[in-house]
């Protein structure tokens, strides 16, 4: 935990971190890692804003988080207070919920009319699609000169077919993240239109074409509506339910991720007193003002104003602004997202001041204030839900990187602040940000993934596995090539549980056999010190800013070494020795929260592996007779068909078969693996069916492969054989009658006479005997099988 | 863990002890516990010795330590090596295997004559009972002047007349612990002789009364049998059966408490090479000497002399003997119930000398040597077993304060002597004495409690949290007031997790749902400000020695303080702030070992609670894998055993046999019902083993019936036929010629005049005639049967 000051710290001067000190003395976790009570941790981490469903940048943070929380509970025994927020005031919620209550009103309104797809609807659209286009074309060199229709269109044509325009277009995707999204909804909204309009000639004007057009042109419309209705909008209960409805789906994908819920949990919404107050006491400190309003945070003022004397036992300290990124201070970009898109900056001194509390024009939420209705600043939410918790400081806060600035130098400075102190947090913990295959993961890049997708694709252990693999403050590359690696890594300890297991069951049967041996040597001895090495180097890699890739990577190198040792054969191996290695691999998985299912028997003694998912609907099933049912089918209809065999009367083999049939298929849908031994007496283990399906099928096709050769084999023989047949059907005796070479034979057909009527060599002879005695032999062969 | 280095050193001056040193550095438990690796704990547990059932001095011992182990690993974090070993070869095993071995076969011998209670077995009944008696009561003032029976019983009543004698027994009761017992054997055995006798007068010398007199004659028959016959017990599996069977019983206690099993577990049986060339090692550094095939540890040599100077960079240091209880070097009664009642001193030059390898007389275990055959000295057992598990040295050594010394201090000097090391053991952790209502647990004061009688009295979480409630290192008090305290305690930790749970689960229904308040104020903030000074107070206890009961108390009133914000009323309470002290309580109870069941449900969600046992015969419900494995096994065995008939060519009736020895045995047993049905497939149910054992059991019996009123309708046939043939032995043509009736008859033999010489009627022709076709067809029958 190196870096626990801020990872990102490195590219200006920092103020001074000062290590925190306390006087009671404990055991560490790093000499740097000073909590200010002993083992126990307080820690406030930024929460999501609840408008829309959660993507893999979510799970990314909250993961990285979840992880790091259970290391420090369940590895380094520390006792974590997690508190962490909803924002569910803010203005993208603000947006989407009056724009989404306006389109279900309007299209209500317009679908429950006589005439659906009216003119004045087809109008209406019409005017919101070309304002649309007005608002985001307005940068091309086609850009329609007002918002009429015709205008609009013409532009929107000229924009498609112009060469320059469709340079522009490039450039202004290249620079603008949305611009992609603009496009698409312009062409869509059109296509609509068109459709609509020859609908409309063709009087098909009822429920689904009107219905049809909205969902076409869904986001002009909405803005549309916005900008004439949005201020109509003032029921408090249409902001909260949205954020209701979001945050309940945040905290199901978290579930479903494994992330446990914070020990305390604040939403923004009840905490407007506080935050009023907390206001009031920047102001009263005159390092706030308010204009029209709105209260803004005095930056100019604040940065070495002197802090109270009496506090931090340092009299001469002095406050600093943008503690965490004193190199973006002066950055716009970040500065104006931060702020929100509805805040007006009116009244505000300087580029660098922030909002405290917001006047709300009408449609926005708002509460009373010193100031008149308003509501508050994004950053003054969470110095204020954190102090509320946790009082005048905390040991450690968490968030993305990308709120490292302006969010969490904002926070800093209000706190530091109201309560008057030096260092309102000890350590900042910025979890990396997140590329798909490489990329920023966008919507308009068309690589925008939610939990809920990326759960199809992997399971959530699958995930978590491959988080782990990178370091928590690292951009994370989510890839398909890194996604090869866990399931690999996941197959490697399957079978490893697997096999362990199996030969535990095994030698738990008879526990208390001896056979006057040990059994406790060299290779025994040299096991557990490779697991004495494992433990202390993944304690290193702990303590070095969780470094859960080396972490894993040494649970790994563990799990092969250990797999050497075992393929030494069952009668070589020591069970307990396995046994320790894979007990406190199982822990350790299971600190990462890569555990699934209890970590223990009904008897609250600890299983060895690491579980396996409960199938979706089967998550209640601990019913004894619902798990062994299809055991005892199959168990049942073996037995039924050795029985029917030998009724029979069936040979052995049909048996034999039989018994591999049942290990090659029915076992393997089962999750048994049945592995016959020379000694008759096959190991069983449960793996996942798919594992044992691969690995059959491997086996078969090599057995399909040697016999397809050997059936080459056999065919090539037979051909010969056939040749050999064929060359036998001349009688020895006819051998040389046919030859030109010879005039006379005796009574056997050896030559005696050449053509020249020359008696033939006797040499010359001999290798004609010679060629007869094979003639003979072939001849034989050819009647034998002739007369068969 | 302040008191690591020894708790009883107090009364007299110890050795300095030193602190040891490690190069790497890490997060500590307590400044003075220094392991010699970061993070793992190396630990030799002395195991027991296996000749009995455990008793409550077990428990008390090994609940103890597995506590320690637990909050090593499952609180401070470390990684923990622990070593146990199970002690079968020893003094107490030989005796207990010699004796109930010869007593069986002396039982077996008496009871299979035909004359059970002959006058020879009352006469041996008889001299052994007063040897017994010649033996035990040797001291008193009515000493018995010979072992004859005579003698014995006038001494004996004597004892027990005269009032001298009678505070004579008074005062051996309180010096010798096992007297009481000897008393009441006397007893007993004399009641049995005084019945046996007059049974014989009575003729009734049957095997039941000579099993009356042997089992009322236990000890004194086993006493004598050993002396007469103990050397000609020589067959080594009669001692490793006899510690098999106890070992088995003593982890099956274990795991009933929830004790969990050693990382490695060591038997002596399998040791032995290594502790001959142990011994061999002390030898060669002439710190050992032998004498009578024995070898004997020379503590006088041992004492001062100088160590390796290379080592533990100290070069002045010297061994000391007794490093733990100095003040018991020369304790006579401690030193000899150390060696053993089988072992001869002869040879020995020391009183405080120990053996290290006893020569093996007739009748006990042997294992060559380099000084013949012998076996080990009990303390040199332990120190080769660490050793060769653990290596030069460890962190831990544990046993019960009563093995302080002189065992462990002669395992320490046997160790440093062979491993020329300054500090074998760095940190010896010694579990106090166990006691029952205030008095020292004894069979003689009929307070002795074995585990099996404790768990029928109280749960195992009940056992284990009255232990927790004293220190590890404290005389602990088994009371049953104390049991008072503990059934409070859990009726208020029950009630509490069971009102968390319910709030919980009613909040969860709307766990989004907002009122606009946050509900954490000034209660809420106090109640988690008393959770973290638990959680401080709690870590301080655990730092210091394991204290255990103040980490108990600090829970316990942290409940009772959340009770108290709890009855504020449901509407008032905040449920996270609720739900983080009951999973903080959750979590530290099951740390104990408190737990019962898995601590999360089957998504791996930690549950609120210490969980409820789960009843006799469910306790494999809920986990997978647990309750699949007997399933598979004999599903996987059966397999095995038809695959073996076939390829061995066995017909069919014997795989049909083996299909029901499977139904009618091995499925009964694990509770599956197969019912063979006519199509073949048969009907397979779930069922209470026993209900199947005795449906089984009924058919087999009802076959049996079916086939003995088969048999006999069968004898009664053939007992007709016999009858049958008997009567066809006379020819037809005889039949009534011998009749008075008649005085002539034709040549077939019909009547023809009756005895008056008048004619036959016709009709009582007619009849004779029917009656002589019957009997020709009777003699027909005879004639063929007979020429069979």
């Amino acid at each position: 935990m190196a870096s626990t000051q801020d990872a990102s710290r490195s590219k200006a001067t920092q103020d001074s971190w000062i290590l925190p000190t306390r006087t009671v003395e404990e055991p560490k976790l790093k000499v740097d890692f000073v909590t200010k009570k002993p083992g126990v941790v307080t820690w406030y981490n930024c929460g999501p804003t609840v408008y829309d469903a959660s993507h893999m940048g979510h799970a990314r943070n909250y993961m990285a988080q979840d992880i790091m929380r259970r290391i420090l509970r369940d590895y380094f025994g520390y006792e974590v207070h997690f508190v962490m927020n909803i924002t569910d005031v803010d203005d993208k919620i603000i947006l989407r919920a009056r724009q989404s209550h306006l389109l279900d009103k309007y299209t209500a309104d317009v679908t429950s009319s006589s005439t659906p797809l009216s003119p004045t609807f087809l109008a209406e659209v019409q005017a919101a699609w070309s304002a649309y286009v007005f608002k985001t074309m307005k940068d091309s060199l086609a850009a329609p000169t007002s918002d009429d229709y015709a205008a609009a269109k013409l532009a929107w044509e000229e924009i498609l077919t112009s060469e320059k325009d469709l340079k522009w277009v490039e450039a202004q995707k290249a620079k603008e993240e949305k611009f992609g999204m603009y496009l698409s909804a312009v062409r869509a909204g059109l296509v609509g239109l068109v459709e609509a309009e020859k609908a409309a000639k063709e009087g098909r004007i009822g429920v689904e074409e009107a219905k049809a057009l909205i969902t076409a042109n869904h986001d002009a419309i909405s803005l549309w509506l916005d900008k004439k209705l949005g201020s109509t909008v003032n029921d408090p209960t249409i902001f909260r339910d949205l954020a209701a409805y979001w945050e309940d789906s945040y905290f199901k994908s978290m579930a479903a991720l494994h992330v446990e819920r914070p020990t305390t949990l604040t939403r923004v919404s009840e905490y407007l007193p506080e935050i009023v107050t907390f206001v009031e006491g920047i102001v009263n400190r005159g390092l706030a003002y308010e204009a029209g309003g709105s209260v803004w945070f005095d930056t100019t003022k604040f940065e070495g104003a002197k802090g109270e004397e009496s506090k931090d036992g340092d009299d001469g300290w002095k406050h600093t602004y943008a503690k965490l990124q004193p190199w973006s201070k002066g950055n716009r970009e970040l500065l104006e997202d931060g702020e929100g898109s509805l805040t007006s900056t009116t009244g505000k001194r300087s580029a660098s001041d922030f909002a405290l509390w917001k006047a709300s024009k009408p449609g926005e939420p708002e509460w009373p204030s010193t100031w008149g209705p308003g509501r508050p600043g994004w950053h003054i939410e969470c110095s204020v839900m954190a102090s509320a918790v946790l009082g005048e400081g905390m040991d450690v806060h968490s968030g993305g990187v990308d709120l490292a600035f302006p969010h969490h130098d904002n926070e800093i400075a209000q706190s530091e602040a109201f309560h008057n102190c030096r260092q309102w947090v000890n350590y900042f913990l910025h979890t990396g940000h997140l590329h798909i295959e490489g990329l920023k993961m966008s919507k308009s890049l068309k690589n925008f993934v939610t939990i809920d997708d990326a759960l199809l694709k992997y399971s959530a252990r699958q995930l978590r596995f491959s988080f782990l693999l990178q370091t928590w403050n690292a951009k994370l590359d989510f890839k398909e090539s890194a996604m090869q690696e866990v399931r690999a890594a996941e197959t490697l300890l399957n079978n490893f549980f697997a096999i362990v297991n199996a030969l535990a069951a095994e030698a738990k049967a008879d526990s208390v056999a001896s056979d006057g041996q040990h059994h406790f040597n060299q290779p025994e001895l040299d096991l557990l010190d490779k697991l004495e090495q494992a433990q202390l180097a993944f304690r290193v890699a702990l303590c070095d800013s969780f470094d859960t890739p080396k972490g894993l990577q040494i649970i790994l190198d563990l799990v092969s070494a250990t797999n050497v040792y075992l393929a030494r054969g069952r009668a070589e191996v020591n069970i307990s020795s396995v046994v320790a290695v894979a007990d406190w691999v199982t822990r350790m998985l299971r600190m990462f929260g890569l555990g699934e299912g209890a970590p223990t028997n009904v008897r609250g003694e600890r299983l060895i592996g690491w579980g396996t998912a409960a199938a979706p609907g089967q998550e209640g099933a601990g019913d004894r007779q619902e798990i062994l049912m299809p055991y005892l089918r199959a168990l049942s209809a073996f037995r039924d068909s050795v029985r029917k065999l030998a009724m029979e009367g069936a040979p052995a083999s049909e048996i034999l078969a039989l018994s591999d049939q049942f290990r090659d298929y029915d076992a393997v849908e089962l999750g048994i693996a049945l592995d016959d031994q020379a000694d008759g007496r096959a190991l069983f283990k449960l793996m996942p069916p798919e594992s044992l399906r691969q690995a059959r099928d491997a086996k078969l096709a090599a057995a399909n492969e040697k016999a397809a050769r050997k059936a080459a084999t056999a065919a090539a023989a037979e051909v010969k054989r056939l040749e050999r047949l064929e060359k036998g059907r001349t009688p020895p005796t006819e051998l040389f009658r046919s030859s030109p070479e010879y005039s006379a034979w005796d009574e056997q057909g050896i030559p005696t006479l050449d053509k020249e009527g020359v008696e033939v060599p006797k040499s010359r002879k001999k290798k004609c005997q010679k060629e007869w005695d094979a003639q003979k032999k072939l001849h034989d062969e050819f009647l034998k099988e002739s007369s068969k």
